[in-house]
């Protein structure tokens, strides 16, 4: 049965695993490398599919391109490659106005200047349904696989998780409140409005990701492996543990440390545990990494460590919680 | 207005506009050029949507996944590349069963070994509607572009053209025959079987292209510009003289004599002239290149010749006519 992610990409790691020389690293990473002659090059896709990926009720047709593309640049600066150029494939249903077409490319194009990352070609098709395909193509001498991470080595956190869970969270909430009429009590549309200004952060994370291009950059030489939280910091440090071989091991108090003040707002207002959205929100685009102490780069923050074992863990200090859930797009 | 594909690809041309130093060749051609240290990289992608580039009505889901991936590799063929590895984005309806995800697999397996390029990763999301988007990355030390063409150049056909469309013609007959009943008839239902046999080669082209992989190898260093056959001889043979601000003149006699035997057993059974399939029909994937008489490779076909002037024009002996119509996928 192929009714998971990790099935499907497991089948298709068996479809398609005959390679040639010019392929350093095949499927199963946040990017592939490639060798030809001169420097290693670095080739990732993602795609966001409206009503999976989106949802134009609440974002504007320029965040959607914004994010997209922000969305596959972060799988090279998983990498720890600088973007060469990218590939922007659009399916754009009938009814799409000109105007939208506008907003969208506006969003890629804001993108595309704000990570060096030049579109040079693409595809442009009808469909029913709006998405966005991009391609990235980036250069690394040392590419940082998932699979380094090793016994004794720190487990780094390079930005902020849970900003977005959060911020989407409250947009949701908005809207159903919205819906059922709330706004027309002047006490809870006065509430409602004091929120908006304290998620402001939390939104403008979901609304306006970052690749972390510098960040990626910083770890090469240091860090022993690194993958992009795009499902979830539970999520996404599985598949991390898996593609190494080893258990890691996520403290709870450093993680708590390490959190942005504003989750901590966010969880004062919607009344939903930080650590949560931590953990289990995605689509923050930080980098989560790991390396031996002594060569922590500035702005890694550690988290937790790596052990012998599988899996991916919680130390809550009493008991050690197995790190289940996290996001997959062929489940949603 | 952005109404047709080619206001569109103008319009991005702008937005994305902005170059860096390792771009060499950017939106509008085949496929981009790359230039990091060592071989140019070449990349394309293409996107196969289930109505829109193909109906599940004429093909099994191991056709829609090989002549996708053809069709993508097709674009490096064009460039005179060498296929290097490519991407598949998949994205996967609820309802599709894991048996047509086998079989769609398969077929993009078949033609990513029949074509030496290696599947090295992808996407895989929900969404509506079945689509596939390819991204290829080749590389090519002296890529072929479409703006190369000169006066006095002959132009070249390289593998066959119309092939395709009357595959499809013919399959949409027999469709809308057996809708109404004809089959009930065995007189009718003979000549259809002894159809099926004579446009079997037609409609292998269409369900089975493929990419002229060593035909544009065999370009390199020969040919002054070239394009791949998707939309139609008369609309690619237009872009190819729009990219080069030369006219292409194609002469009626000689891509005549150039055509198929099948093609005119097409137009026996058919009814519809050979001609007509091979200027407006698309997905042959042949090649069209110019390029000097005394450095025509084997193979390479002569069709007509390169003039001061623009657009593209067919000389039908007594008149001059210009070449209009093509496939225009936002169109359709």
């Amino acid at each position: 049965m192929l009714s998971s992610e990790r099935q499907l990409v497991s089948f298709l790691g068996e479809r398609f695993s005959w390679s040639a020389p010019g392929v350093r690293l095949g499927i199963g990473d946040d990017a592939a490398v490639l060798a030809p002659p001169g420097a290693p090059i670095v080739v990732s896709v993602d795609a966001s599919v409206d009503g999976v990926h989106f949802d134009l009720g609440y974002l504007t047709h320029q965040d959607v391109g914004y994010r997209a593309f922000q969305a596959a640049v972060s799988d090279l600066a998983a990498m720890g490659a600088e973007p060469l150029a990218a590939l922007s494939a659009l399916v754009l249903p009938r009814q799409l106005s000109s105007d939208a077409i506008d907003q969208l490319t506006a969003g890629q194009a804001l993108a595309s200047r704000e990570t060096g990352c030049p579109v040079v070609g693409g595809n442009i098709s009808r469909g029913g349904e709006l998405s966005l395909t991009t391609t990235v193509i980036g250069r690394a001498l040392e590419p940082i696989q998932r699979r380094g991470a090793r016994p004794g080595e720190q487990i780094w956190l390079v930005g902020d998780v849970g900003l977005a869970a959060a911020g989407l969270s409250f947009l949701r909430l908005q809207h159903s409140r919205r819906a059922r009429g709330w706004g027309s009590s002047s006490g809870a549309s006065a509430r409602l409005l004091a929120s908006e200004a304290a998620l402001a952060p939390c939104v403008d994370a979901w609304r306006r990701p970052r690749a972390r291009l510098a960040e990626g950059l910083a770890l090469v030489g240091r860090a022993s492996a690194a993958i992009d939280l795009s499902d979830g910091l539970a999520a996404d440090a599985r598949q991390l543990a898996d593609a190494s071989g080893v258990r890691l091991v996520i403290e709870r108090e450093r993680l708590r440390a390490a959190l942005s003040p504003a989750l901590w707002v966010a969880q004062a207002q919607l009344r939903r545990s930080a650590l949560r959205f931590a953990l289990s929100g995605g689509e923050d685009y930080a980098l989560l990494a790991t390396g031996p102490s002594a060569r922590r780069p500035d702005g890694a923050v550690p988290i937790g460590h790596v052990e012998l074992g599988r899996g991916a863990f919680l130390d809550e200090g009493d008991r050690l919680t197995l790190l289940r859930g996290g996001f997959d797009h062929l489940k949603r």
